[in-house]
């Protein structure tokens, strides 16, 4: 396996979901940023099962333990170990399952691949994994923070429900996360229906990084928007990434697409704030296609170990709609790829002649 | 810059659009595999310029030295030097543009990322960068043609005319590489009537993997999608990535997008032939979007260095439309990304207790 | 920082001498092998401190925990990751060393790098850090025991005196880790008596490998001897590395050198078993200097932060010779970089060439 | 095979030595470093063979050819492609070695490893594959320079015969490039000496990096020593590295190893410019052991591909001490490893609380 993610700044996320602590060291982060457990909590809380009836019921209180690489409230540039406990760990729950191939989910997969499955909850393919990449995104966010970006995800798309506004204040305030008022009840609506019929839902997350400066970003194959897609597509269930105007660009003519430069600025964003695989300074902006959760009540069909056809059904404590949680996995691992972007492009400053930036004034 | 991709399997590539030489060396490849220079050219010349009246005109013969790592026709397990000559170089071509940045193109960011631009021809940026690319990826082709594994891309979508069929034997036959006899006459007049009005437009590759075998990808963070996401995404002007049913997997439910298992094997293939970030030994489907080329004749306005308001129209040698093109270069990340899958998967296998697989007898 | 060590199976380390913690994450490890915290156990019990009279008397029990990649007994493939609370920490002892650059150590170049230094006991700079080293390098030993590989470490010279046998067998035996019956007293006295005078003494630890198979090692910047030299290099208090004849051999002619080939096999092993890169099958030996540690309890002077002239007494728990403590590192570097370099060997093994060894016979 | 080194700044090789031409690409070179083929040609005719009678007789112009990564004279951050085409080539002979294994040479370990073996004069593990690295060593020399460090080697011991001054500019003015007027002609008759005696000498060099900012190194895997180790010794026929005192440090006691800090700065450089890992601002000083050229006339015995006992002698142009070509190529592994770790210090230097260091003004 393969559990580590970035260059200068690189996360190694660990754990199953009913073994005893999930969590990740994060390597790389530059000393002297303020950092608590505190921080840290916060947005593991916001990825917490359980806040909400749009998600599953498992109570995990994800209380994380910083370990390592931080003295006196700073980092050291040290590694950095944050560790989570598992509380509500329920193993022999899946003991019916463990001969079983879960359609939709990567039973049959690891078991071809390693020979041996942990079975519990899906063992290391859970969502569970993403509390590592959380806790080592809330560092990563601190980074950016030092020099004023910041990077929020929501929401878009809930089956056939789509937001329209982007009123981004309001996304945090409802269980669906997503930015639009009008619309908020009826894809809550829309899951809870989905949940009743024992079945589920899929949708779109839109990642939003404002304030991040032009230059970031390493062609040719470290382009910022591959760097994302990779980072991205390694969260579980997401089976699309785009940026800026991303399908739809298949669509348009180049007198279309082209964001004009004017003496103010870029007078649009089609490009999403990356040419070239690197920032504009416009703000960044991709997609992710979540496909619906494949545990649902609805009895289904299946294969055992042995190639016997088995009936089953799963009865335990699934997210309906996957969106609302994996918005914060999102917002981790857009950070992650922007703090070491970032420090990649500290790393050859020194030798980049200054230039006047002719938009510079018309941002400021 | 980052120019390498891959873990064991990598490749490093080096050039600019108008400079002496493009090429890369690729590093990690077994040993023991039969390979000429002349192999490596059959890839190189789908990919070259002036194929057809739907690509630029620029007259490149791309003819590929073998400078390292073969011995008495075999590779030696030593790193592969892969070198085109630059003939067709007109960077006299590019002087008025030198202080200009041209919209939809990396001008800006470059400028502003290194403090100094090479703007002959779009320099690094210029898709004349993946010569080095495809001359790797006929190399990743053989190795994974060793295990029987096959990678075919071709164009299905350009402008709005979406293909419904899949006859790959004929995409290789028409200059738009699509594999739908209707649609490939349509798509061609779309993109000669957009180059006729001094435009471009978009589409969308789909690349197909067959025959790979279960248990390739290195969850959780080198998924295979994840990486084929990256190695995708890093090719200029795809804005967008998704597998299997990708973003329209986003409006389904999870009793429709689950692949049932039976013992006659899987029964669908929504998830494009991976879970949980490993190959079920189904088809690969994979699909990019490809932005509409940003180079057109069209008078366009934009800044210049100065900040000034410049007008500018580019009357060049360019592609109407990047599919065809960007085809041969699809396959060369897809079998760059899933060869370096298969040599990992191959470092870990002895250890592997071999199973019977069920799904085996339905697929001999 | 950079805590990650190898390729495929790739160690990364956390914790600083008096925080909560220190262990690792071992990612990359096949599955299949059988694993307990035991086993782990045995390693970290030779490491750890408070043994006999020839080490630091801090008592610290390192009992580690088994977080994740373990299921039913065995590793599943995941990433590993192994920890181990502090019991006997008092950063409060370190209070007094504070705003001081002490000789030797690393608080100078901490400072002066991070701009933060933890103080407490050396922070991460500590020997302490190398549980999480000795933690991981048990389970790469599990690896290489699987092919029947084994490595061990011992003490062959501490200050001037110098060991002739290699009685491996009892170099467990004694404190100093000495494979020499008449030499081993005397280095426990010498030690003792430096101790005594306040002082502390140096030492060589060597380090073999038997029973590697030929062909391991990825020329030409991942030779196994440059690997290796690397892994060992990057213990604190390391200051040499030589492998086979070492310096020694820059004092041969070429006729006494080269390692005679007999259709009986090797007829020596001047080059330590490695030739070009690459494991030969002949024993791996190299060496390493380890230098006196800097903590000793004769009144020294420095410098503080500000620059204003000090004197100090280090009163602490300090090892007088690391050699000891060294030797269990030193393994596990060992068997981390052995096991990467076979992992590696085994991704490109179906491609090679099946040959008939003619030294085969006269090793088997 | 791995032919990388380095994390920022990287370089890979290619070429073997009777292959049509050898190079490496440099990739993540800063922008804005004034560039030309020029100032890599003088490095590489410090390498080139033929220059004096102590090294072997093959003529290679060795003429440099920069095909990227550089526009109007200076670097834009792009990789940097370097290729030397191979004049000299007399693959025919070495038809009559082509089933042997000769001793001391990689024959056997390349054969077993690869199953295929390139054995025109040793193919990729040849010294002439360090021609890629001395070419891109000259670029990282250059951004050394640009913030005022410097890198010299020379040789220090040739045989029995060790160097006693340190005169550094003589180095460069006689052909063993030893610092020393005394025992430079005792070293070069030596060496004639063994070359005529059919017999080939080893040596030690010693590298000096002066003006080295402190600071540089990233414990605690890639520890500035460690680094070093790790590029020095995948240098062919190097057996040994040690920094500072290194094995005579074994031999040390604490009181005495331990480098006094004083309100001048530090008062001797027993540790070698490195504490912890990190640069202190000293010079970094290091050796490393180059065994005996193992290709000699004197007759020898060996076995072939069949295990047949076969008498054979090199009748070759072969270097009769490999130390005075070893000097530049050691050089462009520490400036490779220095700029890396420069970059990487780069990156979190923005992060760094700025302090009055103490020690600045002794320097200053």
């Amino acid at each position: 396996m393969s559990s580590t993610f970035g260059r200068l700044l690189r996360v190694t996320t660990f754990g199953e979901s009913h073994g005893p602590a999930v969590g990740a060291i994060l390597d790389g982060c530059p000393p002297g940023i303020p950092l608590t457990a505190e921080v840290v909590q916060r947005d593991l809380d916001r990825r917490r099962p359980g806040q909400s009836a749009v998600t599953t019921q498992r109570k995990e209180p994800d209380k994380v333990e910083l370990l390592s690489g931080v003295f006196e409230g700073v980092t050291t540039g040290a590694s950095i170990a944050l560790v989570v406990r598992s509380v509500d760990a329920r193993p022999a729950d899946y003991a019916n399952l463990k001969d079983l191939f879960r359609p939709g989910h990567a039973d049959y997969t690891y078991w071809k691949k390693y020979g041996v499955r942990d079975y519990r909850g899906s063992g290391r393919s859970s969502g569970r994994e993403t509390v590592g990449r959380v806790a080592a995104g809330a560092v990563a966010r601190l980074i950016l923070s030092s020099i004023g970006a910041r990077v929020q995800a929501y929401t878009v798309q809930v089956g056939d429900i789509v937001a329209e506004k982007r009123d981004l204040g309001f996304a945090e305030e409802n269980p669906v996360r997503v930015p639009d008022r009008e619309k908020a009840p009826l894809m809550e609506r829309a899951i809870l229906a989905a949940r009743e019929a024992g079945d589920s839902l899929g949708g779109v997350v839109e990642i939003r990084a404002d304030c991040v400066p032009a230059g970031l970003g390493d062609p040719v194959m470290d382009k910022l928007e591959a760097v994302l897609a990779w980072g991205l597509m390694s969260i579980g269930a997401v089976k699309g990434f785009e940026v800026g105007d991303g399908f739809a660009a298949s669509r348009r003519r180049g007198s279309e697409m082209n964001d004009r430069m004017t003496p103010g600025g870029f007078a649009s964003n089609h490009a999403g704030g990356i040419l070239g695989g690197i920032s504009t300074g416009e703000p960044i902006v991709c997609r992710i296609a979540v496909k619906p959760p494949s545990s649902i009540a609805i009895p289904q069909k299946t294969v055992d170990v042995e190639g016997k056809e088995r009936d089953f059904a799963i009865s335990g404590r699934h997210d309906p709609c996957l969106c609302p949680r994996v918005v914060p996995v999102a917002e981790a691992m857009t950070c992650l790829a922007l703090a070491d972007a970032l420090l990649r492009q500290r790393a050859i400053e020194p030798w980049v002649k200054k230039l006047e930036d002719p938009l510079h004034k018309a941002r400021a």
